[in-house]
C-alpha cells in the first residue's frame, strides 16, 4: 500500500470512503514521491491556434471563430473566464497561432517536424515558468476551429483505430458533416505516412496540439500534476506518453466527453475521469471545473483529523 | 424552452455543450420563476442523531462514534469540515438526538408521531434561518451509526420494494452483517405498519431524517435549492416529497452512492447526479463537492458574454 493510502487510512473515515479522491491523492503521491503532497495553488493553461483543415468543411464554425473566442478570453467574457474564477485559478491564454493556420492535414503535414519541436519546447517553457512562479497544479484547455478532425486523425494513427471509431460530432455537426469528417480523416491517413511521435504530432496534429503535450512533458519533468480536458487535450497527452511513457503519472482526466474519441485516449492512458457532466465545450471547461475536486482531494489529506487526533473509534474498515 | 436555457443559449458557447451544468441552472431558473437566478451564497447543514436499531449489529462501527463525530465537526477535524472550507460554504452543525437514540424500528416505532412533527418543524426553521441570513444554496448531509438502516426501512416502505434491494454495506459491513441488516428490515416493516408520509417517518425514520425532510420542505417554501449528499439525505428528500409532492422540485442530487437504495431513491425523484466518484462516507460529503458544480452553473449564466456582445459567430446550433 502507498504511504499516501497509509495516511488516508488514518483519518476520521471508513476506509477507501471518499472513493475517487483518495486515488488522485494517492496518484498525486506517487508522482512527487511523498506521502502527503502539498494543497496546491492551480492554474489553468488554455492554447489556442487554427487549423488548415477546417477549409474542408469539417465544423460547424467558421474558422474566424477561433480568433474571436480568444478575444472573448482576453475580455473575460468565455465560459473558462468565469470556471477559473470560480476554481480560484489564474488562467493563461497562449496564442500558437491563431489566423496562422495548419496546412491542411487531409493533403499532407499540418506542419514541419521541426515546427512540432518548437511548440512542444514552447509548451515545456510554459509549465516551467508556472512551476516556477508557485503553480502546483495545471489545467489545460484548447480553442481552435477543426481541432477535434486533427485530434482524430492523431489518435486513430496513434492507437491504429478507424476513423469511424473517433470521430464524432465536435461542436455540433450534423450527420452530412460527420461523414465528411471521418472521411476528412481517412485522407488525411492516406496522405501522411506512419512516423515517430513527434512526426506524427507534425503529420496530425496542430500548434496547440502540440503545445499542450509539450506542457503535459514540462508539467511531468516538474511532477506537478496536470489535469486534462477533453478530447484535444487527451489526445494532446497520449502524443506525449508516446514521447515520454511515464508523462502520463502526471495527468489526471478532467471529465469524459461524449467525443467517441476520447474514451479510446482514456482507455490507453489507462485514467478515470472525474466528472462525467456531458461537457463538450473544450477551452479547459471540464479540467477547470475538475480542479476543486483535486485540490479537495489534498486537502483532505492534509487537514482532516485522525482517528487518534480525534479520539474517534476506528472499526478498521 | 425556458427562458433560463434561452439565456444560456444566448452564450458564447455552442447551444447545450455546458451538458448537466445548463439542466441544474434551468431547473432552479424553474423553482425561481426567474431566466437568470443570481449566484447564491451557499451553507452545509449536518444533522446527527443516534438510532436504537443500532444495537442490532447493523453497522461496522459502534454507536458512540456518532458523538465521537459530531465532536470532531465541531473541533473542524472531519471531512465535511474541509470540503465545507473548500466549497466556500458555511458548516452548521445540528444536533438531533446524539446519544438519546430513537427506538429500534426492528420492534416498533422508532418515535411518536408528534416527535416525527417536531422534528420536521425544526428542520424547516433551520431553513427558514439560513435564508433570512443570505443564504440561496443549501447542501445537507447526515451522521448516525445506524442511519442505513433507517433510510432502507423508510425507501423500502415508501417505494415498496423488498429490503434485499435497499440495503448496502454502508460505511462497510461484511456479507453477514448485510444479511443480518436485510432481516433487521424485515422485521422493521412488519413491526411497523402502512402509514401516511410523517407517520411512516415517524415509524421507519430517525430524528436527523425527519429534520432533514424538514429542511428540505422548508428550502422549497423559500424556493432555495437544495444539494442533496447520498442514500440518507435522499431518503429525507423522498418522505419530504410525500409530504409536499411540489418538494422535489428543490432538490439537485449532489452524488451517486454505492449503496443499492440510492438507485433508487434517484429514479424516484427523478433525479440525475452531478458526481459519481464511489463517496460512501455521508456527513454531506458528496454535496459539498457538488455545491461548486451548482454554483458555476449560475456564474456561467450571469457572467458569460453573448454572442452579440463579444462579436462571436453564431452558427446556431
Amino acid at each position: 500500500m502507498s504511504e499516501t493510502q497509509a495516511a488516508f487510512d488514518a483519518k476520521t473515515k471508513p476506509r477507501g470512503s471518499l472513493g475517487a479522491l483518495e486515488r488522485v491523492a494517492v496518484r498525486i503521491g506517487a508522482l512527487q514521491g511523498v506521502a502527503v503532497p502539498a494543497v496546491p495553488e492551480a492554474a489553468i493553461v488554455v492554447v489556442a491556434a487554427d487549423h488548415g483543415v477546417a477549409a474542408e468543411g469539417v465544423s460547424a464554425y467558421p474558422q474566424e471563430v477561433t480568433a474571436q473566442m480568444v478575444a472573448n478570453f482576453r475580455a473575460g467574457g468565455a465560459a473558462i473566464n468565469v470556471l477559473a474564477r470560480e476554481a480560484g485559478a489564474r488562467l493563461e491564454v497562449v496564442d500558437a497561432g491563431v489566423g496562422a493556420p495548419t496546412a491542411s492535414i487531409a493533403r499532407g503535414p499540418a506542419m514541419p517536424r521541426a515546427a512540432a519541436q518548437g511548440h512542444l519546447e514552447a509548451g515545456r517553457a510554459i509549465a516551467a515558468r508556472l512551476v516556477a512562479d508557485g503553480v502546483g497544479l495545471v489545467g489545460v484547455g484548447e480553442m481552435g476551429i477543426g481541432n477535434t478532425t486533427a485530434a482524430a486523425a492523431l489518435v486513430a494513427r496513434l492507437l491504429g483505430v478507424d476513423p469511424s471509431g473517433v470521430c464524432g460530432r465536435g461542436t455540433g455537426l450534423d450527420d452530412a458533416g460527420l461523414a465528411r469528417k471521418v472521411e476528412v480523416v481517412r485522407r488525411a491517413l492516406a496522405a501522411n505516412p506512419p512516423a515517430d511521435a513527434v512526426g506524427t504530432l507534425a503529420a496530425l496534429g496542430g500548434f496547440e496540439i502540440a503545445q499542450l503535450a509539450g506542457v503535459v512533458l514540462g508539467c511531468f519533468d516538474a511532477r506537478v500534476p496536470v489535469v486534462l480536458d477533453g478530447f484535444i487535450t487527451g489526445a494532446a497527452a497520449l502524443a506525449a506518453s508516446r514521447i515520454e511513457p511515464a508523462s502520463v503519472t502526471a495527468t489526471i482526466a478532467g471529465h469524459r466527453s461524449p467525443e467517441p474519441g476520447h474514451a479510446l485516449v482514456l482507455g490507453a492512458l489507462g485514467l478515470e475521469p472525474l466528472l462525467d457532466l456531458g461537457l463538450r465545450l473544450g477551452e479547459g471547461s471540464g479540467a477547470a471545473l475538475a480542479l476543486p475536486l483535486v485540490r479537495s482531494a489534498l486537502a483532505l489529506l492534509n487537514e482532516m483529523a485522525s482517528f487518534a487526533d480525534a479520539g474517534v473509534t476506528d472499526a478498521g474498515r
